[in-house]
C-alpha cells in the first residue's frame, strides 16, 4: 500500500485527551480517532491490528471446539429482570425505549442473552458440553472514561460461555480456555502472567486474570520468578512463617506518649516495627466490632477480610468513635490482650513472640506479649497483603510485584445465571440437572492498547510482529523527483507483495526526518530506507523497529530476509 | 467438524413466527434463533456463512482502495442535530441518555459520524478522495420486523463513504463501488440486477440499487433481457411511441351514462382502452389542481409525478369534492379538452390520434379527439410506469418485469452532510471547496436472507460453494456401530481437511432419514455418504446437493473431486 493512498492522520503533538502511551501513541500514529467520552473510532492503521488480533483469538478458540456465534448488542430488558440484574447493573448500562414503549438494554455484557440461548437450543445432554464466543460491540458507561482503548466506554470485546452437566466437564474447557488465552497472548507477543484472580475462593483455580505486565498498568500482581505462580495482590497467599522460638519475656504495660502509629511506637520503645502488632477494628457480622491483628509492617487485603466468617460484607473500619466507646481508649492504644470481641490474627503476627502491642489503655502499649500465654483466643488466617521477598505459596521461591492491565478474565459461574433462568437439561438417568457455566472474557480493543502500552519507546510503537499494521516500511527519500528511487521503490513494494509481505510504502513528498519519524511512530518491524546515493550501489538500507543497528543490502536479499522472519 | 461438537440446533416443524422460505429455513436448519422482535442471534453455522460473505466484500472493496475503518454504534445527539436529522429520523432511532443525561443514538447509520470524522482528518486536498467503509451492527427500529434477517431490527451492514474534491473524482469512485458491488454478488453466486433507483434524477447514473432475484421480494424491476438495463419500476423510462399518422376524425361529444371507469367506456363505445385516455387530478404547487393524462391502459408513476414542476410533492390525489366544485362534474367525466389548469399527458396518450375522453361534462365523453386541434396546451411528459413488453429505453430490446431484494445501495450525497456540518478543503489553488460524497450500503446480514430466498427448494438451502457453511456434508450410516464406516467416515474427514475441505461430518447416532434430511436442510454443495455395504466394495456415494443423482466412487476421488471443484 502507499501512504498517499491510505488514510494515516498522524499528528505532531501530543493531544491533551491522552495520558498514558498507548494512548497517545494509537492517536498520534492514525490508529484510533475520539468520537466523543470514551468512544473512538479506528482508522485503518488500527482496523489492520485489530483484524489480527480477532483472527489470533478466533484460530486458538476455534482450534479447541469453541464455537463462534453473533448475539445481538440490543437486548430485552425482561431477561435481566429474570436474572434480577436490570436494576443491580446501575448507570454503567444505558437503557432504551422502542417505539412500544418496550425496555432494552446496550449490552455491557451477555450472560442474560446466552442462558436465554441455551435454554432454547439445548434440549438434550447429548449436547452437552457446548462452548460458544463472540467478538462483539459492547458498553459500559464508565464514571470516568480514560486511557484510549484501555478503558473505553465503547469497546469490542472477545465474550465466551460454556455449559456442562459437572464440574468435571466445566475443569477440562476452562483448562482448555486458560491454555487458548495463553496461547494467544504468546502469538500477540506480549509478556503476560495468568494470575489467579477473585471471584472464586483463595487458592482454588477457578479464575484467572490475564495480565499484560506494564508500568502504566492499574492491577498489582504477585508472581515468583522461579515458577508460574501468579497471583492479583488481593488473592496472593501470605505464607505463614516459622513460629519464633523466643523464650518468653516478661509482660510489661510501658507509656507511650503521643504515640498514635506503629512508627511512633517502634521509635519510642526501640524496637523494630516489625516486632509490633497493629490491631484493626472492623464491624462485625454478628458482633458490633471485630478485631484484626496484623505485624506491624504488614497492610490488611480487603479481599480477605472480607471472607472471614465473623467479618461484615462489604469490610468497613469501625468510627473512632464507636471504638473510643467500646474500649475508652484511642485506636493508637489497641491491643489483642484482653479484647472483649472476635480476634483474628495476620499468619506472620502470630508467628511472633515477646512482641509489642496497644495495652487497650490511652498512652499505654504491652511488650513482651506472647499469644497463648497473652492473648489465647485470637484466631490464625490469611488476611494481609503479600510484600516483595514473602515465600511464593508453591514453595518455589520468593514474590516479586509487578503491574499489569487485565485483558482477559476466566471463571466459573456455576448456576448464578442457570439457576434464575432455568437453564437445565436431563442427563442420561432423566433427571434435571441445572448446568454448570464457565465465563471467558477477553478484551479485543482493549488488548490493542496493553500491546502498545508494553511495546513502544520514545519514538513510537514497537508491534510484535503477529499484529504490526504492516510487516515493513518502506521510507523512499525523493520518491516524487528522483527516477531511480522511483522506480526501486515500487519494485520493492513488488517484491514485497509477491512474498505476502505487507509493506506501506511512504511515496509522499516529504522530508526524510518527517519520514522517519512517522515510521517509528507507527512503528512496523522493518524499515527499508530508499535513497539515491545507497541506490547507485545498488543496495537499500534496512533496520529492524527495535534496534538501533540498520545494514545495508541488496533490496532482494532484504525483502528475502523480512520473508522469512515473517514465517519462522 | 462433527455434528456430535458443533451446535445446530434444526428444527422438523416450520416456526409459526417465520412467512417466508429464507426465514423458515435459517430457522430450521440451525443458522439463526429469534432473541426478540427483529433481533436474531447468529449461530455457529449462520456465522460461518457471514464470515465468508464478509471476507467476499473485504476483499473486493479493498482492492479497489477503499479503506476499513470501525465507528461507534452509540452516537453522540449533537451530530445528528448538526445535519438537522435528530428529530427528522422519528421513532425508527433508537434514543438514550448516559449517566450525565447527554443525548446519544443507536446507530441507524453513519453519515453523521464519518463526516465529522472527515473534518477532523482531510486536512489537505492531497489526501483526496478517500473512501472508508466499516463492517457494523445497525439498528432500525422497524415498524413492522419481519422475514427474518431481511428485515430485522439490529442487522450488519457494510457502509461506506466517499469524499471528493470534484464530481469527476466521485464519478471514478462511483464506478469502482458499482464494480465491487457486481463482484461480490457474482461471487457469492446469485442472479441479480444492478438497477437505476431513486434518488438521483431520471436518467442519470448516481444512484444504483443491487437487487437479488426473487418471486418473493418487495421490489419490481424492469429489465431487459438484451442488454444490462435494468431500474426500479419508479424510475424505468417509459420511451415514447411513434405518433400516430390516422388523419383526424371529427370531434363528437357522446352520451356515456353510468360509465365510470375506462373499462365502462371502452365497452360502451367499443373501443380499446388504449384508445382512451384517463385524467387524474392533483394537487397543484401553485394552482389549487393539476391535470395529468394517461393512455387507458396504463398506470400513473408517483415517483416521475413527484418531479413535475406545477405538482404538489409529495403527490396528493385531489379529492373529488374539490373536483366537483371545480368542474362541476365528477372524476369520471374528466377529459383535457378546454381544461382551466396545468395539464400534463404522458408521452403515450400525446402519441394517440382521434381518442375518447371524458367531455367536463357529467355523462358525456368526447370521441375523435386530437391533441394539437383540441387540446393544445398540454405538456408532453414521462410519467407512467412502464409495462412489460415496453420497449427498453436503451433502444437495445423490450422489458421485462422481475422481483428483487435490494441488499444494495449506492448513491451520490453531494453536499447533504458536508455542507451542513462544515466539510471543507482547501484546493491547490488555496480555495476552500465544499467536499461531495458518495454513500455505499450493502446489508450483510440481509444479503444472507437474499441468497436462502433464491437458493433453495422444498427441502432446504442450496448454498452457493463460495458461502456455504461447509463444502461437504458427510453422511456416515451406523457410524456409532460400524466399525468400517466409522474408520472409512473418519478418514474422509482428514482427507478433506487435508485438502483445504471444509466438512461437517454427520457423527450421531441418528437414522439414515434424519440425515439425509438434515443434509438436505443445511445445504452444503456436496454430499458424501459412506455405508456399510458401497464400502465393502470400497465406494462412497457422491451427490451434489442441487442435482438429483449421485454416483460412486472411491473415496479419495471423491475428495479430489470436491478439492477441484473448490478450487475452481
Amino acid at each position: 500500500m502507499r501512504a498517499t493512498e491510505t488514510l494515516i492522520p498522524t499528528l505532531k503533538e501530543t493531544p491533551a485527551e491522552a495520558d498514558i502511551a498507548s494512548h497517545v501513541l494509537l492517536l498520534r500514529g492514525g490508529f484510533i480517532r475520539r468520537l466523543a467520552s470514551g468512544l473512538y473510532t479506528w482508522l485503518p492503521l488500527g482496523v489492520r491490528v485489530l483484524r489480527k488480533v480477532e483472527a489470533i483469538i478466533r484460530e486458538e478458540l476455534n482450534r479447541r471446539g469453541a464455537q463462534e456465534v453473533m448475539m445481538p448488542v440490543v437486548q430485552p430488558a425482561q431477561l435481566w429482570r429474570e436474572s434480577g440484574r436490570w436494576e443491580a447493573m446501575g448507570a454503567e448500562m444505558l437503557r432504551m425505549k422502542d417505539r412500544h414503549e418496550r425496555d432494552y438494554a446496550m449490552s455491557p455484557t451477555h450472560e442474560e442473552v446466552v442462558t436465554d440461548l441455551a435454554r432454547r437450543v439445548l434440549d438434550s445432554y447429548q449436547r452437552l458440553p457446548v462452548n460458544l464466543y463472540q467478538i462483539q460491540t459492547k458498553f459500559r458507561d464508565e464514571v470516568r472514561p480514560r486511557f484510549g482503548p484501555l478503558r473505553a466506554r465503547e469497546f469490542t470485546m472477545k465474550d465466551g460461555y460454556s455449559f456442562h452437566l459437572d464440574d468435571d466437564s466445566f475443569e477440562r474447557t476452562y483448562q482448555d480456555m486458560r491454555d487458548a488465552y495463553s496461547a494467544v497472548l504468546r502469538r500477540v507477543g506480549l509478556d503476560f502472567r495468568a494470575v489467579l484472580a477473585d471471584g472464586g475462593n483463595i487458592g482454588d483455580s477457578e479464575s484467572h486474570e490475564f495480565q499484560v505486565l506494564a508500568g502504566s498498568g492499574e492491577d498489582v500482581i504477585a508472581y515468583c520468578p522461579e515458577s508460574d505462580y501468579a497471583a492479583n495482590l488481593e488473592m496472593a497467599e501470605a505464607v505463614a512463617p516459622a513460629p519464633s522460638d523466643a523464650a518468653p519475656l516478661e509482660l510489661a504495660k510501658v507509656a507511650t506518649p503521643d504515640c498514635r502509629t506503629i512508627a511512633d511506637v517502634a521509635k519510642f520503645l526501640a524496637v523494630e516495627p516489625e516486632h509490633c502488632v497493629k490491631t484493626l477494628i472492623v464491624r462485625g457480622a454478628e458482633t458490633p466490632l471485630v478485631a484484626i491483628v496484623l505485624r506491624g509492617d504488614h497492610e490488611l487485603n480487603l479481599t480477605k477480610a472480607g471472607r472471614l466468617d465473623a467479618v461484615a460484607t462489604p469490610v468497613a473500619f469501625a468510627a473512632e468513635t464507636d471504638i473510643r466507646t467500646a474500649l475508652q481508649c484511642s485506636p493508637g492504644s489497641i491491643g489483642p490482650v484482653g479484647l472483649a470481641m472476635p480476634v483474628y490474627a495476620d499468619r506472620a503476627a502470630t508467628a511472633l513472640a515477646n512482641f509489642v502491642c496497644g495495652a487497650n489503655d490511652e498512652g499505654y502499649h504491652l511488650t513482651g506479649v506472647n499469644w497463648r500465654r497473652d492473648a489465647g483466643g485470637a484466631q490464625t488466617v490469611d488476611v494481609r497483603n503479600v510484600v516483595p521477598g514473602d515465600p511464593s505459596p508453591d514453595g518455589k521461591g520468593t514474590l516479586q510485584f509487578a503491574r499489569g492491565i487485565e485483558v482477559g478474565h476466566i471463571f466459573k459461574l456455576g448456576v448464578k445465571y442457570s439457576e434464575p433462568m432455568g437453564l437445565s437439561v436431563q442427563n442420561g438417568a432423566g433427571e434435571d440437572v441445572t448446568l454448570t457455566m464457565g465465563c471467558y472474557g477477553m478484551g479485543v480493543t482493549r488488548l490493542v492498547g496493553a500491546i502498545v502500552e508494553q511495546c513502544h519507546d520514545d519514538a513510537g510503537i514497537i508491534w510484535p510482529a503477529a499484529v504490526a499494521p504492516f510487516d515493513v516500511h518502506i521510507v523512499a527519500l525523493g520518491y516524487d523527483r528522483d527516477a531511480a528511487v522511483h522506480e526501486a521503490a515500487d519494485a520493492f513494494l513488488n517484491a514485497c507483495e509477491e512474498r505476502g509481505i505487507e509493506a506501506l510504502l511512504d511515496d509522499r513528498d516529504e522530508r526524510a526526518g518527517v519520514k522517519f519519524a512517522e515510521a517509528d511512530l507507527i512503528g512496523a518491524p522493518h524499515r527499508v530506507t530508499i535513497g539515491a546515493r545507497n541506490l547507485k550501489r545498488g543496495l537499500v538500507e534496512y533496520k529492524p523497529r527495535h534496534e538501533g543497528q540498520g545494514d545495508l543490502a541488496p533490496p532482494e536479499r532484504i525483502a528475502e530476509r523480512i520473508a522469512q522472519a515473517k514465517n519462522t
